[in-house]
């Protein structure tokens, strides 16, 4: 078959498309797989309760049941929910938006093609724009969303160093301009892939640099407030014209509903919505109507404040604490968890490359994925690349355990070998 | 905000997104409605039973929960089920296909939108391909797809007129030449707007020009066999690797879940799962663990041809009538519906044009579409284009009733204007 440009660019095998091979060989083995690789959500049985007396509900009602499964939404999404969001969002943090500020798209990710393309890449006077990551690592989800090639930036963070083997990333403010050649400035907040949470002054300098430059700041908020919460400081949810906030409905469990959320400024909602309709006629309803009610009652913010964070602050520790047994001796540093699924673990001086630690892991059937993912549009040589892996900690503990005790044997054989 | 090209082109106001728009302002408003316009399914009680049915059954089962809502698929969609379809399209039809022949989309829509930019658009060369749609009217949603303008180009089609105020498009076979500017041919079957079905000969005639133009020809099938079977003439369902086969969940009653299918062979299969990824990283699950266990046994056919088939027969039957009854003495024609669930009506010599009668049924709050969107690529003057409507007759019988009325003293009342 031959293929367009779009097709020699999107058929190919991206970062992305080996992430949810991986994953989805791993689902479909019998083969006992350590998956510590993907972003998948932790199956909370109190979660799962909640959600399935909610379709209960939803079943038992006709007019709900036609709303979910069988009428075609607005191009922006199921117009109820937006609205029970607005109210959501006015009601708890201040904010002043509505129905309108609000676009659902089919999964986050498909948020961020639309938003990055919408706002980046060939434009009609000729020149280029690109997205800028102002902090690396980011999303490896990131990578090929650009038409056209070249669509991403990146700047290299300072490392803190903290107590305790821990490290943290910082904005490194020195190195911040944001040219004409910049359509939006973007973040992950948690960070995927490594639980890092900017803090309040650096967003402000953020939204201060984007706002000189007349670009948005687009937060990729998919783990944070005010739903799922899998978020373990205090964050206060703030919105403004000059703000895309992204959020998904994945990560309290629900990946299967693919739905997505946006919250801007009017005209970039009608733009999503359009393109939603020319890309895919409408969005999910599953979703919107499943969490209307939690969100309308503001209960979705209880299940997240006390059900869902606590659980993944109990998983982390767990893991924190193993990752501390098993390592003992191997120089080795963990980015500050403060949210997000993922640990990002970095052993400085790795006498192999994270890439071949992957390998040797998925040999032994324990699947990670390899940092050296994590650094879309960064042209800079960076040594820090090549040492750094990212585990999810939401599968089960036995298999967390046995993925942690595998990657501190890795690591001692790979300084063994080197000695 | 400024756009991309991307954002000038996806932005703007749509054919498709103007109809998703009056069909969500439509149902979200309080005013009485007749929704004629949009492609919503009915909402068939018997159906919507086995459907709630299957989702308390899931509900029941905390795996198949799982897998519904709360597990990341892999890229091609949920493997499960495309082994299930596969299974039934070698039983039922004796294709031979495999899970690896079919991927699913978030949406039919969705597929078109990779499926022709895969295959159409600028070339790595430096040229350019387009799709070519054989016999218009052909679907309205089509006509934004190309990431580049001008990637369609259309035929026009002979007019075979039949007894009793009816007539049928054909295949201008003296016109299809297929150059080397043609990435792939589409069509769709039965034909959205007009429930035309393409014989069997003029399918022949098609996949032949393609086979010797060495590209494929793409079936809509979303209202086809073997389900929703919104189909009133006999066709044998074919496939072989020449052929991508595009089908639909929506039409079963369930656009709310967003779920399309492409039959291909496996290179093109592959590549719409690395488009998925990147895109929106995975497609719904639900409509892929809702239908399962319905196509693993083959009860999908059965509903199918016992419920729904019967339902739009009689709809089209009784909509067909009041046509005869409320039309006398307007020259009209109607094509002859042979499956999908609109009428298409042709009033020879309307002294106004399909968008002024849109205009006027619109201020009746009468919602049809107007014709002429239905034409996309097709460069050469046609008068016939602003003399047709589609209308939906899948609404209430009252709605549809009441609608047929209005159409009739608006073209009774344009024909007196021009006198």
């Amino acid at each position: 078959m031959s293929w367009s440009e779009f097709g020699k660019r999107f058929a190919r095998r991206t970062g992305a498309r080996e992430l949810m091979d991986d994953l989805g060989d791993a689902l479909a083995s019998d083969r006992d797989i350590c998956m510590l690789g993907g972003g998948n959500p932790a199956h909370i049985p109190e979660i799962e309760a909640v959600f399935q007396a909610e379709i209960e509900r939803i079943l038992a009602n006709e007019g709900e049941y036609r709303r979910m499964f069988a009428n075609y939404p607005s191009p922006q999404g199921e117009e109820r929910f937006r609205t029970s969001l607005a109210n959501l969002f006015n009601r708890e943090y201040g904010w002043d938006v509505t129905a309108k500020n609000i676009a659902l798209t089919s999964g986050s990710q498909a948020g961020f093609f639309i938003l990055f393309n919408l706002l980046a890449g060939r434009q009609p006077d000729g020149s280029f724009r690109k997205i800028l990551l102002p902090v690396t690592p980011e999303y490896i989800g990131y990578q090929d969303l650009g038409l056209t090639e070249g669509m991403l930036t990146a700047l290299k963070p300072t490392i803190e160093e903290l107590e305790d083997h821990q490290f943290k990333y910082r904005l490194d403010v020195s190195n911040l301009e944001i040219g004409p050649d910049i359509g939006a400035v973007c973040i992950s907040r948690p960070t995927n892939p490594t639980g890092n949470v900017l803090t309040d002054n650096e967003m402000e300098q953020l939204l201060s640099a984007a706002r000189g430059a007349g670009v948005p700041l687009i937060v990729d908020n998919a783990y944070g407030m005010p739903f799922p919460q899998i978020l373990f400081t205090d964050v206060k949810p703030v919105w403004n014209p000059d703000l895309i906030m992204c959020m998904s409905m994945s990560k309290l469990g629900l990946p299967g509903i693919r739905t997505g959320v946006i919250v801007a400024e009017e005209s970039i909602i009608d733009a999503v919505g359009s393109v939603n309709s020319v890309l895919s006629l409408a969005v999910p309803s599953v979703g919107a109507v499943l969490l209307n009610d939690l969100v309308a009652s503001g209960r979705i913010l209880e299940i997240s404040e006390k059900i869902i964070r606590p659980f993944y602050v109990a998983k982390k520790d767990k893991a924190l604490a193993h990752i501390h047994d098993e390592f003992e001796g191997i120089d080795y540093r963990v980015h500050k968890p403060e949210g997000a699924l993922f640990l990002w673990l970095w052993f400085p001086g790795l006498p192999i490359s994270s890439e071949e630690l992957y390998r040797r892991l998925r040999q032994r059937d324990v699947l990670v994925l390899s940092g050296h993912n994590f650094f879309p549009g960064l042209d800079v040589e960076w040594q820090h690349r090549d040492e750094c892996i990212r585990m999810t900690y939401s599968q089960d503990d036995s298999q967390v355990q046995r993925g942690i005790a595998a990657i501190a044997e890795e690591v001692r054989r790979a300084w063994q070998e080197a000695r």
